[in-house]
């Protein structure tokens, strides 16, 4: 009776954001994300309008034809169909030489060899020489790259199938499970399943990939939606906040004073991280699930969830999964299982081809080799050592590490580029 | 033995950040937040030690001291207790008088009813007269309204006991269950009692709280540290970002264009917003959680998970776990469950009561009635019916437009109140 007169409204209870109460649902925070990049760019286009009228250009294609420095990155991407071409032909020629060690068969390995060394050599080549636009030079080095990682497991997923049919043939006694994989080598050598592997949005090549059932109409209006306008809300961001903060940089680094380049850092950490979260975005979750909607690929795990992970390692595990699953699979595995390496030399060969990719797509298009992209991937082994530390006296804090980490190491790099820039134009000027 | 050779890696699944995945837990972008105002504050203070040197000042004290307009809300807040002492006289007086309907207890209920309309009243007519500074009134203010709300339910609760103890003498053959609460009515009559309530984070007053064993050090210094930080990166916001936008309005609203006009409203919601979050964060969970931990209070549940919402009558619920409670105890309830009325009404006089103190807090400082807070609050009761439509459609969509009319409404108010603020001191120039 007493329990109903004073109406007790109160219990023992931990506030929800003390790590202590355990509670972890703050998808809203993510919506508040999407409404503040949203009003934010409806700010920024409102103040554009105000400033300059309406300017909107609708003659972007064509702008795009006469640009002359457009067009040896166009005839670059076309290009890289030669070299996919010419690595199916030596997978046919494979297929009918099932004999181990004939003579015949090494020609054909040592071209596939060449031909890889080409995908990668040929567009440096050609974008040292042509000198083309940077950021269309960009996006073919990335394209020659994917292509390179697709035919490495087409020929090793190919090569394992290969050697199992010889095994079949020596050892006829044993029976396949047929009916659950439609396609069996070598039917899946035609240009279709070749093509179709080199669109999808995964780069672990496999004879059958899960489908699904039907194109949805509105999923992809709705991806499309979100490419147009966050490509545009980056095209602002950079103009508007990044670019500012670069032509501050009117002499080398090592003339500021470390104050000053630390709030220089600090300056375009931010507005870099946004960027880079957009790009995460638009990238891993719009396009690729619309190209995954289009070609009815089934898998759509792009990455795994990388915002919670609470080492670096962790997050390099989530954040894409393609690259992770490909290194797994293709690298980490057959050097740890079939060579018998130690397991941390397989995660450091890992590391350094990841950061010599890094390093390629940055350097090509700029046409200038510095380690900075390649320091940047490699230091993430010992800093993952110390982040591990940091974990192991709780693991938010483990998660903050893993942010700042990803905060600073980008525009770190940016600015050391920026300087190298600055330097090579100083003395083309000068010369 | 198919299945081991091409190695398959993919399967058929959703994209995380795809409704459909059921995938919830973004613990670590609130962690991200954390992280972009910790690098975003520090920049702030580089730049500014790096624009004017180091200027800290160490006599905050002294000049605190030396302002005279700081020392009517000083005494303005020390003379609540005299409303207090006198609210605890009258209750003692009342619990001497257990026959119901006494000449002599009426007149106690009648000084009761003078106390509450003064506590009201006087600081409204103080801060008229003397004219302190307007933070030092804002803060008065809020603890002569918090005192007020306090004091209600100290009565109500007092007040039931108190029938609650006639009934058993006319019904005495009921029994108490005694040994489950300590302290009982009229026992728990001390200022002791009563000043433990008066300081503890909540405003539904319990014969017995819930206790926390004991005062954890590392805790209190750790909310102390927040305490400390935010508000100094709140004071450089304020400065940095929100006074100059504030600073571009020359002349009233009307005068410039409509897009002029969304153009501030969105330059001005984005910092707004960020300053109202950490706002959250400083009172809800760093100083409730400090004032608790020293009291040991049991109950930390200050806010429930609002970012969640989907909808705006949700968002009131979990925002302020006090203020709700005591609507719901002291208001709803009764209103309801004793008087009978409708559901609907019963919220409805919440809203309106809410909304009375919202514009209470801000128009006694300015020293300026103005609808702009009341109407805000109590737009809310339309709004919320239009944002329910909006979530039949999707929950995502629901908590959109909760953080969309979150962001929006506070700077149209804000806007409100500086032109008005601006039409009052441009009368005074030109008299």
């Amino acid at each position: 009776m007493t329990s109903l007169v004073d109406m007790p409204c109160h219990q023992e209870r931990p506030s929800l954001l003390s790590a202590s109460s355990g509670y972890e649902n703050y998808r809203g925070f993510l919506n508040l994300l999407y409404v503040i990049l949203a009003l934010g760019s409806c700010r920024l286009v409102l103040e554009n309008i105000l400033q300059y009228g309406l300017l909107v250009e609708f003659d972007w294609p064509l702008r795009f034809i006469q640009d002359p420095t457009n067009w040896p990155s166009v005839l670059l991407i076309l290009l890289v169909n030669c070299f996919i071409i010419f690595e199916f032909v030596l997978q046919l020629k494979l297929s009918h030489t099932l004999i181990l060690n004939s003579k015949a068969k090494n020609k054909w390995i040592c071209l596939q060899f060449l031909n890889f060394i080409t995908i990668l050599i040929f567009p440096a080549a050609y974008v040292y020489y042509r000198q083309p636009n940077p950021v269309g030079a960009f996006i073919a080095v990335c394209i020659y790259s994917i292509v390179f990682l697709k035919l490495f497991s087409y020929v090793h997923i190919n090569h394992r199938c290969r050697q199992a049919l010889i095994e079949k043939k020596n050892d006829s006694h044993e029976s396949t499970n047929v009916s659950k994989h439609p396609v069996v080598y070598p039917n899946n050598l035609t240009y279709k399943n070749l093509y179709y592997f080199m669109f999808a949005p995964t780069l672990c090549y496999e004879l059958n990939f899960p489908r699904s059932p039907r194109i949805r109409i509105r999923f992809i209006i709705r991806r499309c939606g979100e490419i147009l306008v966050l490509l545009s809300l980056q095209y602002c961001l950079g103009q508007q906040w990044i670019l500012p903060i670069l032509r501050t940089l009117d002499r080398p680094l090592n003339q500021y004073s470390a104050l000053q380049n630390i709030e220089r850092l600090l300056r375009l950490a931010l507005p870099n991280h946004l960027l880079w979260l957009i790009l995460f975005y638009v990238y891993f979750h719009s396009t690729l699930n619309l190209l995954a909607e289009l070609l009815c690929f089934g898998d759509r795990l792009f990455y795994r969830d990388w915002w919670n992970a609470t080492d670096l390692y962790e997050f390099w595990n989530r954040w894409n999964t393609s690259v992770h699953d490909f290194c797994k699979r293709h690298v980490y595995k057959p050097l740890v299982d079939h060579y018998g390496f130690n397991k941390l030399i397989g995660s450091l060969v890992v590391f350094a081809i990841s950061a010599f990719f890094h390093e390629y797509l940055i350097s090509v298009p700029l046409r200038m080799v510095r380690p900075w992209s390649f320091l940047a991937m490699m230091v993430q082994v010992p800093m993952g050592f110390a982040v591990r530390l940091v974990r192991s006296e709780s693991k938010t804090y483990g998660n903050v590490a893993v942010w700042i980490s990803l905060i600073l190491i980008q525009p770190i790099a940016i600015l050391l580029y920026i300087q190298d820039l600055f330097y090579r134009d100083f003395v083309k000027d000068k010369s």
